[in-house]
């Protein structure tokens, strides 16, 4: 049976699913399950397209009592049917307090997908060859907030107080999970600075991996172009060393930043003297095909002509 | 004790540290510590500069033999004296075959922050408020490659063969642990179609939350543009269902294609009319301030007078 590689399609298929993720057999009302297959010993499992068995344990109200030992017995006798039945991975589904039945999967080969809160995922790979099992998230994402102000040509930076080269840079922090780039932009400037603004683009994206404040993860980093709504500096003395309103030239100029900002202050002066087309992705929401969410695509503004003329959106 | 929030400014304190994520103080060679108000109970810990506490159970020898509840009472002792000495928080990374020790400190109040493969990762909140921890990873990351023959005014395009609806796309998919965007783009390109490529520019980023696909996490899906080495397609018949070379004028018009897709062919019509510089976001290397590695940075190409005349990179 075909595994879809870890690639974008077979998260495309995901979606044209009806929602529940892995499953297109389920539980019947009775416990019983409408597809026989699925069921593995004693330990029943839903498959999924691909050819994989999802079991969840909080479902599982025999296993109250199991001991860590006597489960082992039962996930073996249940990967063994699974085998011979010819699936291919297993997801395992642990709520928290259950968690001494983690070990016991593990010495069956069962690896950490991810953990959230209060569950954690593990995964055992059965089909030939390395797992072709999709991937946790891997990136986190920073947001720093430039905020010009044109007829001044002023621009707003900080210091941080934690800093042992102390070096102007742009406001910003870490993406709430489920926060979109420009609300961050606009929520760390203010809470580092006090100074109210708003999005009007995209301006860098920087990629960096293994990075040690992202526990060895990937980072992405963006810069956004902020419109500035107030100017009052009141800014936060545990994160701020210094904030203030500096001239663009000399930021541009000054040996006392990063190389990011001192990059994106020379685009800055490009903009502000040859028109911020030159520098800015635009945002646009656009809604997804297959979800009926929403997303905020971000790219260089297209001329009206190659808007109306074609296409379907 | 003030512990940063959960900003990149936090992070960047992280950076300025000796590459150990936490710790300011060390076990000594003795197996004693440096800081005696670093132990809890018998649990020893490592302090970081935020004021929280760091365990390994991995060091701990003498845990080998302990069952659950005796953890628990441990566990509970050397919260309750990192309680008394104003420690804000606790991070317990547990290898996966110690995982007994999980649901007796979720009963305490810990959490998981994250797992990876073989070790899982929990937190206990003890300062005041909300926890203001740093989350992990948010983001999962897909690459698509427009791959445009500007002598022929043909771009490679596939239709999925797990899709519902049959639209014609850019070949694409996750990046891998690690990976550049730019290479994410290109391998995807080569495995779905058999058409070697070579990275030009980053068009359009596309931030989306609460993926399905994701596992409920964010996506951030980019579409590069690539120049085409090799013109002989062999796709993926696994993946897709059909793979041609296809004029790109009709590309932006059709309506057989997704709007994501339809938009990045209008970009690239536009760019191949008045001149690539009209769309691309530029790819440049650039150094790390703080840990010696490089980054990947990505923005509006700025002229050579802006680039010379200042700054410090």
């Amino acid at each position: 049976m075909w595994w879809a590689k870890r690639t974008r399609s077979w998260f495309s298929t995901l979606l044209d699913a009806d929602g529940a993720r892995f499953r297109t057999w389920r539980h019947t009302a009775s416990g019983g399950l409408e597809n026989p297959d699925s069921c593995g010993g004693e330990l029943q499992g839903e498959l999924d397209r691909f050819g994989g068995v999802s079991v969840h344990l909080s479902r599982h109200r025999t296993l109250h009592g199991l001991d860590a030992a006597a489960f082992r017995r039962l996930l073996q006798a249940a990967v063994q049917q699974w085998r011979t039945e010819g699936r291919i991975a297993v997801w395992l589904h642990i709520p928290i307090l259950q968690s001494r039945f983690i070990a016991p999967a593990a010495s069956l080969g069962f690896g950490f997908h991810h953990a959230e809160a209060h569950s954690s995922t593990l995964t055992l790979w059965l089909g030939e060859g390395p797992s072709r099992l999709p991937g946790y998230a891997t990136h986190q994402v920073g947001v720093a907030g430039a905020v010009f102000d044109d007829s001044t040509k002023k621009v707003l930076v900080v210091q941080d107080r934690n800093k042992l080269k102390n070096m102007w840079k742009f406001p910003g922090g870490l993406s709430e999970p489920g926060e979109d780039i420009g609300d961050t932009a606009v929520r760390e400037v203010f809470e580092e600075t006090g100074v109210r603004s708003e999005f009007r683009s995209l301006l860098s994206i920087r990629q960096q991996h293994s990075h040690p404040g992202a526990f060895g993860m990937s980072d992405m980093y963006l810069v956004c172009r902020l419109q500035p709504l107030s100017f009052t500096i009141n800014f936060c003395q545990q994160e701020c060393l210094k904030c203030e309103w500096i001239d663009l030239e000399n930021l541009a100029r000054t040996k006392h930043t990063t190389p990011i900002t001192s990059r994106v202050a020379r685009l800055l002066l490009y903009g502000h003297r040859e028109g911020f087309d030159k520098i800015d992705l635009s945002m646009e929401e656009v809604p997804a095909v297959y979800t009926g969410l929403f997303y905020k695509l971000y790219h260089r503004e297209l001329p009206e002509s190659y808007r109306a003329a074609v296409g379907t959106d």
